[in-house]
């Protein structure tokens, strides 16, 4: 396993694979690896010669510069799963080797932006975006693999990667979660014991959605009630946001619902004795025909 | 010659010639091709085993409609000097090729597109700056080469391809001129006889700052108004901007000038008889160390 600090060296290998007629998937990472990310690898081996991760903890991603200076670094542990994993390349540049002295450029994405986490974090995806196109550009890879967790994220990329003639193919691995219905999520690792024991309140409330869909509700309103009522039961969480979306363009579904609909959720931990608050998210394809609820493909079992 | 419509075709062929250990120089366009143009081709040739020249009117970039409704298209006379200049693919993607349904993705450069043409064509470089990116994904050049008429956008384009990890070297063609001085421009051909006459008043406005800067003069007020004073002479001409300015970073040069200094014109000639204005730019960099004026390479002679 290689490990590769500057994008230079990065396109050179990528320009000797792709000569040689192998296949890079790219597994782009902020590191504190869990099981979800190893699922992320397995797949990209499916799809590829090469499995490339990157580790970059990108600062213009956080809104928070507190979420920033928490979120868990665990190199050592992130190389030794990398090499668990048979990771080819792991690529780890400096924050200055991704935004050297003078950079300016961003990439925007719009509408798809607008609600959910891109409403609640002003700039997040502007930071996902512009360092996404920096790692597809320093990787050249064919494809390129994240988590449906994130899926508004997964919605931004795959946008910006066609809208930017990006010749890569973009794809979306489904949540793994803990036993308890938990996403695996690194930012699971800053919860405290009590709000671990609450967090699978946003699974249960996702479960409750579906349940009630696949039971005939398809109103918006008794379907966030829903949701809202489960999460209610944790006493330390708070609802971010709790919406119904277009799956495609994430704009609002249906009311009532008449196809596949997003159930998209953020909640927010409050932290204890000053501490930082901790926002998880979780979302869940919810596919009103009951025939199709069977193969619904956005669940896993824990690992 | 081949003629390519589409990004997959183009990037399928990218892959080949690099495979193949070809190197290929974008020239990226507007079409309405001129000797200009020529002489970029013939360098790009100079850097690399395939010239690809893209045209392609891209519409994000217009500020004013009829700007974009007038810009000369000449695709028959295109074709014809592409294959005089031994091009060897021109890429000539649908406005819908560029921009499919639902694009809505942007790239943005932030400090170097806040003055000169960024001030007065809002949003035009974050469409130069959005279509120069697609067409370095869709060629994967490694070389790309712009002309130094529009020193703005080539600042912008090497800033975005070194700031988006982009693969690329870009590389800037010094400014063709008629024998009158008048810089190369597709524009031009918009001129009406008396405006294209007077036309050459940017050229001799740069001409004077240059002789007054070799002839020692520094301060920034007394070389802007020589500028003034030559274009004043161009009875159908108003100046939309003239300054001094970093050539590499565009902020205010020093006053009085210490180092190399963009002198960079705007210059709006008014329609008759309720006809569409004519805008035209040129630039020069002024070395105010005598030693070095002889080395300027910022001029050439016409063609």
């Amino acid at each position: 396993m290689r490990v590769i600090e500057t994008v230079r060296e990065l396109q050179s290998l990528a320009d000797a694979e792709r000569a040689a007629g192998r296949r890079i998937a790219l597994v782009p990472t902020m590191g504190a690896l869990h099981a979800g990310h190893v699922s992320l690898v397995d797949f990209a081996r499916s799809r590829a010669d090469r499995v490339w991760l990157s580790v970059f903890v990108n600062p213009t991603q956080f809104d928070e510069a507190s979420d920033l200076a928490r979120y868990p670094r665990t190199w050592a542990s992130d190389l030794a799963r990398c090499r668990e994993a048979r990771v080819d390349v792991v690529f780890a540049p400096s924050a200055a080797e991704m935004y050297p002295a003078g950079s300016q450029t961003w990439v925007e994405v719009a509408e798809l932006t607008r609600g959910l986490c891109g409403a609640s974090r002003p700039g997040h995806f502007r930071g996902v975006a512009t360092v996404v196109s920096k790692l597809l550009a320093a990787a050249k890879p064919h494809v390129a693999v994240f988590g449906e967790k994130d899926f508004q994220q997964l919605a931004v990329i795959r946008r910006l990667a066609r809208d930017l003639c990006f010749d890569v193919e973009i794809v979306g691995v489904p949540i793994v979660r803990e036993a308890d219905g938990l996403a695996l999520s690194s930012r699971n690792a800053n919860l405290d014991p009590e709000a671990r024991r609450q967090a699978p309140c946003l699974a249960r409330a996702l479960e409750a959605a579906e349940r009630a869909v696949a039971a005939g509700e398809r109103r918006r309103t008794q379907l966030l009630e829903l949701v809202a009522n489960e999460i209610g039961k944790a006493p330390r969480a708070e609802i971010d946001y709790a919406d119904l979306r277009d799956p495609d363009t994430l704009e609002a579904a249906g009311d009532p619902l008449a196809g596949p609909a997003l159930l998209a959720l953020a909640v927010r931990f409050r932290g204890r004795d000053g501490g930082s608050d901790v926002r998880l998210i979780d979302n869940r394809v919810l596919l009103p025909s009951p025939s199709s609820l069977r193969g619904s493909s956005t669940r896993r079992s824990g690992t």
